[in-house]
C-alpha cells in the first residue's frame, strides 16, 4: 500500500503514524525524492487497514496496490525513476551502451577494447571476472585479477564497469571493484544473492531468467529493492524457446510492460538474446525502438579465440557502425546516445 | 540444388540437361527474374549427380542446399526478393502496412474504418471474412458476405484487401474477392490448405504458427511454392511462451533469419503478437527496426464493442500517430512507409 | 447451461421448454444415454435466463457452466462417458493398444505386421495413407490405395483401423474405409475440418496439438460436437517444449485433467511424444499409470527402412515385451488390456 | 576420456600413467567400487591423447566419451550406480518415498506428521527450513530452528531427513541437520552453490530447474561431482510450458533418459510437477511405472492452512491409500517401495 502523506502534516502527526504501522509490524519505505512524503507500507493485510489510515491526520491518500510488487512499482515512485550509476543516469532521455568482452581475458587485451570502446560511445564496459558456465571444466573467470584489470581500464578510460557476481560471499569483493554488480540471468531467483546485493550500497544490473515471467522478474527486484537497496536496472536478454534457430528468444514486450508497471529503467541485451554476431544489429536497433534504456552488448576483438561466447560477440568495427545507426534511432525518438 | 546455366548455353544443350533431369523424375523449378537462367532442381539425392551436372554442357555451376527448403531458399533467387502485389512490391524499400480491424462486422463499420485508414497511409486493408475462432460458439465471421464488403471497400478507398481463407473449398471463392489470401497462424502446418494456395495464382500472406520455429515456417511456404505460387509473403505474429504476461511473443530475430536464409518478405504483427493495443506502437517500431518489410495492425473505431480481438486493435487516432512515428524510424533506415 | 429435466415432465411442457430455447435462437444437445433427460442448451448469456429456467415445470435443476466447453464437459455427461468404436467401447475398464506403422508402405508388409499385432493383443491398427509431413518433398501417403490397403488389413486380421484426414474434401472418403477418424496434431485448430468430421457419423481421434492447452484441446473436441458427433477419442501425444532432448514433452497429467473436467477418453501416445523407441515403453506403461483409456503405439517391422518416423517405432518383439508388462500393470489398476 | 586399468598393472605402471596425467593438469577421479580400477581423465583435448594412453601398459581399454558430462556418464560408473543415504541405497530395488510439509511450520505439527508418514512408508522426511520464496514478503522459513525440528523428528521417527540449502554461507550449518541437503530447482544452475556441496560430505537432491535440458541438468550434477561427492540423487519435478492448467509440466520422459545417459538415481516430485493434489497420485503412479527410483510428496494435515504449497499437497489418508496403490505397481514392476 502507497500513503502519501500531507503536505503539512505535522511532525507529531507523522510520527503518530509510523509509530503505529511499527506497531503493527509494518515495513515502511521512503520513495527517493519525495522528500519522505510517498512511503511504501508493506506488511500482511490484516496490519494495513486501508479505511482507518485514510482517515489518520498524516495521510492524504491510501493507493492499494493490486500486484505484488510494491517498491518497483510505479505507484511507489511516480514517473520514470532514474536511477544513478557515478555521473549517469538510466532511465532518463539518455540511452546507455555497455559493451565488452563476455569475459576478462587478460590485461593488454582487455584495456584495447575499453579504449575502442570509449571511441565508439559506450559509457560502460562489461566483463565477466566471476562467470557462470554450464560444464565445470570451463574457463571460470580470473576472478578478483579480473577485477583489478576491470578498475584498471576504468582508470584508464573513465568507463564504468559492470561485472557479475555469483556468490553472496563475493559480494562485498566485487562491490569494492565494480560499479554496477550484474547478476546473472540463472541467479535471478537465487535469492540469498539478491538479498545480499540488497544490502550492498551498488547499482545492481538483474539480468532477466531465461523462463522468468514479467511478474516474478519484478518481485526479484522487489527482494533487492526491500533490503534498501532501490538502484535497480532491469536487463531482457532472451527467454528460451522452442526454435533453436536462435540461442534465447528475445521479448522486447517486456520493455514497455516494465515501464508501464514499474519505475525501473530497463535496458536489452540482443548479444545474449539471439546468440548470433549477425542477428546483434537488428536487435539492439529494435530494443532501442521499444524504448528501451540502454544496451548491451558483446564485443570481441578475435571473435574466434575468445573463452566464452565468441560467436555472439561483434567485432569492434561492427560495433562502431551500429553506434552509428542506433543514434539516429535514438534522435528521432527524442533520445540520445 | 540449385543450378546456374551457361549465358551461352545452347537451347539443344538446355534441352538435354532437362530431359536428364525430367527421367530421374526431378522437378524443375526456374528463379523468376532469371531469364530462365537460375533453376532449382528437386528430387531425392540419388537422382540429384552433383559431379555430373557440375558437368553438363549447359552447366555454369551447381550450388549445393543444406536446407530442405529449396524454392523459399536465398540461392534460389539471389538478391531480395520482391512480391507484387497489384502495383506494389514487398520486399523493397518501401515498407507496407496492413490494417482494419479482426473481422468484418457490417458494411458501415467496415467502409468508414477504410477510408480512415487509406488517410492515414495504410495501403493494405485487413478483416476477416472467415474466423477461426477457439469456441465454435463465438462469432464465426461473415462468410462471403463478408468478402462483398471487402471488395466494396477496395473499390472506394483503393486499398488492397487480405483476407483469410480457412478450407480448401473456400480457396476459389476467396481468392476472387482479395488481393492477398491469408494463411492463419493454425494453419500454417495445414498442408492440404497450403498446397491448395499454391495452386492458386494470388500471393499468400502465411502467418507463422505460435509452435513454428523458423526453420518449419520455411517449409511451409516451399509447400505454397512447389505448388507453382512464389508470391508468399511471410508474417511474424508472436509466438506461445510460458508467460501471461501477454498473449503471445513477438520472435523479432526471426525478420533478420528469413532475410538470410531466404529471399521471402517478412511483415509483423504486432496486434497478435502482443495482444493488447498498449504495445502495439512499441513493438511495431521494434519490427521495423528489426527490418520487416511490413506491419500488419488491427484497428477498430470502437474496441470495446469489437466481436473479436477488441483488446488489441488500436483507435484510429492511436494508429495514424503510430503512423507518423513510424514514417520516421523508416527514414532514418533508409526506408519509406 | 446443462438442464435436467423432471422424470415426469409431461411432452406438453417438454414441448414448450424447448419450443422457448428455440426461440431465443439457444441450441439443444441430449445427452447420449439420459433418456432424453439431460440437455445441454447453448447460446449466448441473454438468451438463457438460469433462473426463468429453473421455475420451468418441465426442469428439475440447471446447472451451470463455468467452462466454455458444454458437451464435452463432464456435467454433460454424468460418470466417464464411453465411447463406441465397432463392438469395442474406449473410457470403460478395457484399455485399447491401437498399433501400427507410421504410414502404410505397401499392402505385403501392413498385411504381416497387422497379423503380428493381433497376436500380441492390439485391437485396433494404424497407418497413415494421407501424410502431413513438413517438407513438400517427403513421402505423403499413398492415398486411397492406402486406405484400401488398411481395409483389407482389417478383412483379415478383425481389428478395426485408424487412419488421419487432412483435407475437408476427403472426409467422407476416409470414412468410407476407416472405423476412426484421425485428426493430427497439426490440424487440432483445423475449425473447417472439425466441423466436417462433426457432421460426419464415424468415431474421431482427435490429437493435441504441440502447442494447445488442455482447455483448448477440449474446446477442439466441442467443435466436433458441437456438430453432432459425440464419439470423440483424445489423445495426448507430447507437446513442444525448450528441451531437444525428446522430440516432443508429453504431458501425462493431461489424463487426470481431462477425466476430471470431460467425460471423454482419453489415450496417450508415446511414440510421438517421445520420438525414440527406447523411451516408448516405459512412457506407455507410465501413461497406463495416469489413467489413459488407451494407447497409441508405432511399430514397424524394420524401423531403418520405415519411409517415416522409424526412429520412434517399436520392433514387433518389443511391442509383444511390451504388452505383457502393459497387462501386468492394467490389472493391478483394476483394468484390462 | 575412461580409463579402464589393466588387472594385472603393476603398482610402478600406474603410478607413471597418474604421473603423466598430473604433468599435462588433467584432473583424475576413480568410479566407485572399481577397486581403483576405472577412472576417469579430465583434462583439454590436447592433454588427453587416446592413441598414447591406449598404448600405456597400465591401460586395458580408453573409453572415448562424446558428452561433457564425465562423472555423471554411465560409461564412469558402469552399470546402475547406487547411492547409501543412511543405511539406505536409491537406485537399487527398493524405492523411496520422501513426504513431508512444503515447510517446517511449527515442532508439534512437524512430530505429528512425521510420526504419520513413517506408518504410510515413507523412508525419509521433507520440509523447508530455509524457503525459496518467489516474494519477500512472504514466509521465508524457520531457518536453523527448522533444523532442530528436522532433527528432532529424525530423532523420534527414525526417518532421514532432507532440507533446502540456498546459501552458499549455509552448507555448513544445514550439513549438520539433514541427512540429504537439497538444491532447489531455481538454483539449478548457482554454481557457486553446487561446487560448495560438492565439497560436502553429504548426499545432495539436485532438483531439476523449470527450464533445464537434461544435458544441463547432468551437467550441473557434474559440478557437485567434480567437487569430490559423487553422491548426487536427481529429482525431475516438472518444467514450466505454455499451459496454465497446471503449475508445471512433468517430463517423465527424463527418468528413462537420465537412466540411458547416467548412472545417477532419478525420482520424481508429482507435486511440484503438477501444482494441485488431485493429480500427485495419478502422476505419482506413473513415474513409478517410467522407473524413477523414488518420489517426493508433500503432505499436509491441513492444506488450507499450510504456509506454503497447500494447494499441491496431500491429506495424510489420501497419502497412505496412494502408498498401498504404489506398492502394487511398484511389486509387478519387480520393485519393492
Amino acid at each position: 500500500m502507497i500513503l502519501h502523506l500531507k503536505r503539512n502534516a505535522s511532525p507529531k502527526e507523522r510520527k503518530d503514524l509510523l509509530r503505529r504501522l511499527a506497531l503493527q509490524g509494518v515495513q515502511v519505505h521512503y520513495s527517493p525524492g519525495s522528500g519522505e512524503r510517498i512511503l511504501a507500507a508493506i506488511g500482511d493485510r490484516k496490519a494495513l487497514d486501508a479505511e482507518a489510515l485514510d482517515k489518520h491526520p498524516a495521510v492524504a491518500r491510501v493507493v492499494p496496490l493490486d500486484t505484488s510488487f510494491k517498491l518497483a512499482n510505479r505507484e511507489f515512485r511516480p514517473g520514470r525513476g532514474e536511477v544513478r550509476v557515478g555521473d549517469l543516469r538510466f532511465g532518463g532521455k539518455r540511452i546507455h551502451v555497455m559493451a565488452g568482452p563476455c569475459s576478462v581475458e587478460n590485461r593488454a587485451d582487455f584495456l584495447a577494447i575499453a579504449r575502442e570502446l570509449r571511441h565508439s560511445g559506450a559509457t560502460i564496459l562489461r566483463g565477466g571476472a566471476f562467470k557462470p558456465r554450464t560444464s565445470p571444466y570451463s574457463f571460470q573467470g580470473l576472478g578478483e585479477e579480473g577485477l583489478r584489470i576491470l578498475a584498471e581500464a576504468r582508470e584508464e578510460t573513465g568507463l564504468l564497469v559492470v561485472t557479475e557476481v555469483m556468490d553472496t560471499r563475493d559480494v562485498e569483493l566485487v562491490c569494492r571493484y565494480a560499479d554496477i554488480v550484474q547478476i546473472g540471468a540463472r541467479n535471478v531467483q537465487n535469492f540469498a544473492l539478491l538479498k545480499e546485493v540488497g544490502r550492498a550500497r551498488k547499482p545492481v544490473l538483474l539480468k532477466r531468467g531465461m523462463m522468468t515471467t514479467v511478474n516474478e522478474y519484478l518481485m526479484s527486484a522487489e527482494y533487492i529493492m526491500s533490503g534498501g537497496n532501490y538502484a535497480v536496472l532491469l536487463c531482457e536478454r532472451g527467454v528460451r524457446s522452442f526454435d533453436p534457430a536462435t540461442r534465447n528468444m528475445m521479448d522486447l514486450a517486456a520493455v514497455p510492460l516494465v515501464h508501464h508497471w514499474s519505475h525501473l529503467p530497463i535496458i536489452v541485451d540482443p548479444s545474449h538474446g539471439t546468440g548470433n554476431w549477425r542477428w546483434v544489429p537488428p536487435l539492439a536497433k529494435a530494443g532501442i525502438a521499444a524504448g528501451a534504456d540502454g544496451l548491451m552488448i558483446e564485443v570481441h576483438a578475435n571473435p574466434d579465440q575468445a573463452y566464452s561466447d565468441g560467436e555472439q560477440s561483434l567485432l569492434p568495427e561492427r560495433f562502431r557502425a551500429l553506434m552509428r545507426d542506433l543514434k539516429k534511432i535514438a534522435s528521432v525518438l527524442g533520445r540520445t546516445i
